[in-house]
């Protein structure tokens, strides 16, 4: 097994249930190590955690000015969107400014993550279409980019393609990490994705936090994400999510973004910190109960009831009977855990 | 971290994304361990994997013939269903038979777990009712028992009713490990579920696999519950789950059954096998993968194209696009193994 630490484990009637190993880092701007637990070293795929980064080209490029795209557009660019109305409506004007509507898109198509949402489709009599993909506002920047910057939009997501090389460039030098074929693959909804260590993805976001070791351009690019995220919590994620609690209660002074496969990264702006959690085995759970604990703890946030909620996730069973917890590592949270626990693992 | 092994992991271009540790244990029916990996000692709560123990009373005490259960129904009360109109029709058949209906069951509500159907019954302006539980045979059948014997149906899941002791004292005998308060949790259909070690399951699908180590009648109980699960294996999942397409190629050589958090248990009949696994981390597709590759080690299948797929399983983007795979590890698969690997963890 590798040197991963505990992360997070579920209890049933107090009995150790499952375990989450992982790996966890926070940084400053200047790349120093703040805290790291784990294996942060080995290259892990960070998936929807650099949205946020992949938008900074469609500021810097001028397609959010061009298009006059609003905050609720910035911030559904940055997210993994449930596929209910409000996000549907936001990114299917984002098209629209562009002329063209959601046949362009190449990102494929599936049901509404939101359960509630995907019933009231289908009672409707309707099917999905790309719109509903939880990439659409993301995809829909690209065509916004695509369009400002004079490229063609057929085969945008291909890895040959310009607004995806800008893509490569820009990650490559927020993270400071070579985006090649080498280290690339495939994502969920078809564009490249790249393997980077954990601590480059938190370096990354330590910058995208404080603007620091960016260009004046992207700094202010970042500046108006984090703006533009702050203050659209639901366009990032939906009705329940991890993303959208925690940054309705906490924004802008915490800002996160789960990925698929586990992934996590949380920007500290006021203590320019960005964070990285992988948790091995690709729980998001865990990913979301680990985040929670070291946004206490390095954010120093004393009493948030949204932060002990997801520290100490209470389980119940189909008749709303409290049957167990996932709670965080006391590794990770140490002091700042609602609860004395002794980690079993 | 624990002694455990990689059970499975996902790639992604070829790149390790994710891994998932646990524990693997092979045993026969005179207590021999065949084989195992991990930690087989620590208690371990089997959930849903125990449900053709606990599905022995309902024939040991007269219920099936007492009701005339069919086949089909013995193989629901053994199941975790998706909620498919055929698994409800089954369920509420077994209910009409004892003079109640839905409202008698206490195992909570929940829409149906197969995603096609749940947005059919939006559709049709329907809700779920218990029937749709995934644990709604399993009920069933326990209302069957307690009609049979006599016992009032009021609070039958509660851990002191007659009927939950019942089911405590067959798994006591069947997996040779004390069910006591110490032990005892509440599961997700609200009835106790208690934490025993991997080992002790391994034994009891041994022992259900050969008959050997049970009475005669428990024997022939089992004998009878193997039969029904073989020639029923949509009733015991459904529509794309694990358990139903590998019981329908393999079945009656091969019976598994899920449990949530990552426990999976196989009987094999011909070779008085039982095996049981737990993914530590709670997750599903690892335990079917380590379980599709010790099935075909020691069910000694070389040829069999659902093992194949479950050993090796694609992961596709929203375009279809294969992007990545679920594999088994070469520890548990050896030479097994479709492909040639080295595990990387």
């Amino acid at each position: 097994m590798t040197d991963d630490v505990l992360l997070a484990q579920t209890t049933r009637n107090g009995i150790v249930e499952s375990c989450h190993y992982g790996a966890a880092i926070v940084m400053d701007a200047q790349g120093k190590t703040v805290f790291s637990a784990g294996d942060c070293a080995t290259p892990i795929f960070p998936r929807s955690t650099v949205k946020a980064l992949q938008a900074l080209p469609l500021l810097t490029e001028g397609a959010a000015d061009k298009f006059a795209l609003l905050d609720t557009a910035l911030a559904l660019a940055c997210a993994s969107h449930q596929g209910e109305p409000a996000h549907i409506a936001v990114a299917s004007d984002m098209l629209a400014r562009t002329g063209f509507d959601y046949g362009v898109l190449e990102c494929g198509t599936h049901w509404p993550l939101d359960t509630t949402s995907a019933r009231a489709l289908a009672a409707s009599g309707q099917t999905p279409c790309a719109l509903h993909n939880c990439c659409s506002g993301k995809h829909s920047g690209f065509i916004c980019l695509a369009c400002a910057t004079g490229q063609d939009v057929a085969n945008y997501v291909r890895p040959e393609h310009p607004i995806m090389q800008t893509i490569a460039h820009t990650l490559e030098d927020v993270t400071g990490t070579p985006h090649t074929s080498a280290n690339m693959a495939i994502d969920g909804c078809a564009i490249p994705t790249w393997a980077i260590p954990l601590s480059a993805l938190a370096l990354a976001y330590a910058r995208f936090a404080s603007g620091t070791g960016l260009s004046p351009e992207r700094a202010a690019a970042a500046l108006r994400l984090r703006h533009a995220i702050a203050s659209n919590p639901f366009m990032v994620a939906g009705t329940g999510q991890f993303d959208t609690l925690v940054m309705e209660e906490l924004a802008p002074k915490v800002l996160t973004k789960m990925g698929a496969e586990g992934v996590m990264i949380v920007a500290l702006p006021e203590q320019g910190l960005g964070m990285a959690i992988k948790c091995r085995d690709g729980g998001v759970r865990a990913a979301e109960t680990a985040a929670a604990a070291l946004i206490a703890r390095f954010a120093q946030i004393d009493h948030s009831p949204i932060l002990s909620h997801f520290m100490r996730r209470p389980l119940k069973n189909w008749n709303g009977q409290l049957v167990g917890e996932l709670r965080a590592s006391s590794l990770l949270a140490q002091n700042f855990l609602p609860f004395s626990v002794t980690d079993n693992a």
